[in-house]
């Protein structure tokens, strides 16, 4: 069994300033996505493609400032929908069940399915990918810029730049866990102290791991990610812009 | 490019008696799939491995008797999992960032990444996959029969059911609504009403969807879809369960 392609991808940030991509190789590898698994063939989401330099300039401010965002060949933002799907029942006398939390958190999985699917076929066609995952940091400012309807039928979740990588790249894997970290057998194993100690023995032994410390000021690893990178505050502001959105009622 | 394994693949739902997975292959692919992009490289997710025929039997049950979770050589259900993250940063003196619903709903976009993932793989790999959504109708019975903690850190999401297909196994991609229908341009397009007319031309013209109709002694298709296969109790229903795991506190 080969493996070779998964066990060595990893995500691009910078993409090539030659080879570019066009659109009827964008819409071909949109199309072969569409065949992912979704949720009773009801394909509850929705892309939206930007490949304009002005309107990547004005995404790449919302994303922060991250440089893949504009320098990318086409920055897509995937969207849970349950908005085609509701005018397609209201257009056929049918109740339209999907505008409510339910429906769109099968959404937010339909289109997430969708996505990895996108980035998986580019990658495997030559292209380089990265998720952008501040989509959710400000949900109303990208649902401004996209033109995206308010109401909670149609969330963006996050954008994939993508593009060719550059030559100079170098697909170095990302580290991760030991897969008894993250899976369980016959029922969820609930790690002890040891446990947690032999899952990021690696992790925390990496050269990275020690300038990240030292750069942030801070006694361990686990305060870099939990304090500095993905802090209480943040992740309570984007709970708080999500549940609103898949709870929205009129 | 070749794009003919993405648009050929489709679900399978009856495998094999005669050729089977072993643990060895299961475990190569699932460390393959932790390959997959990860917010942050945290990994937040745990998959629970049920290969026991005893233990597929009761999961069945719960998964209302579909064939697929017996029949399968693994079912595998993808959990959303900020718990492993947040013992880690218990464990190194750091704040538990993530206990919360930015956290968990960040971890449902992990999650289902690494699911589909692993599915790609599996596929490519000669295997067959479907995705069994019933695991919302019934989180808690999920929660029980798996060993899953209360509260909402670990979430059980769907499963997969792997196997290799059997030999009779007939690969018919479903058919898809037309690009135009899921991807917008520069800023979300809202569909009208001739739009909506368009994008579901080809499906309600199948065979299978006058069948379906009449079957289920409706008038339209969308009928079929939003007040059988997923009407709104129904989402009401696990849309409460899924955010009251999300929005769990203690």
């Amino acid at each position: 069994m080969n493996t070779a392609f998964f066990n060595s991808r990893a995500s691009v940030r910078s993409f090539s300033s030659e080879k570019h991509l066009d659109r009827e190789t964008l819409d071909c590898l949109l199309a072969a996505a569409t065949h992912a698994p979704t949720t009773g063939n009801m394909q509850l989401y929705n892309v939206i493609v930007s490949t304009d330099g002005a309107a990547k300039e004005r995404l790449t401010e919302l994303h922060l400032g991250q440089p893949a965002a504009r320098n990318c060949d086409a920055l897509l933002t995937f969207c849970a929908d349950v908005r085609r799907f509701g005018k397609w029942c209201v257009a056929r006398h049918a109740e339209n069940s999907l505008a409510n939390a339910g429906g769109r958190l099968t959404a937010i999985i339909d289109a997430t399915i969708f996505a990895q699917q996108f980035v998986t076929a580019a990658e495997q066609a030559g292209l380089g990918c990265v998720y952008l995952g501040t989509v959710t940091y400000n949900i109303e400012g990208f649902c401004k810029a996209l033109g995206i309807p308010e109401g909670g039928d149609v969330i963006p979740l996050f954008s994939v730049a993508v593009g060719y990588p550059t030559e100079e790249c170098v697909f170095k894997p990302s580290d991760r866990l030991p897969l008894d970290a993250v899976v369980s057998r016959d029922t969820y194993h609930d790690a002890d102290n040891a446990d947690i100690d032999a899952y990021y023995a690696e992790k925390e032994q990496r050269e990275d791991s020690a300038r990240f410390i030292a750069e942030n000021n801070k006694s361990t690893l686990a305060q870099v990610y939990s304090e500095v990178r993905y802090p209480k505050e943040l992740n309570l502001s984007l709970g708080r812009q999500l549940m609103q959105a898949i709870a929205y009622s009129e």
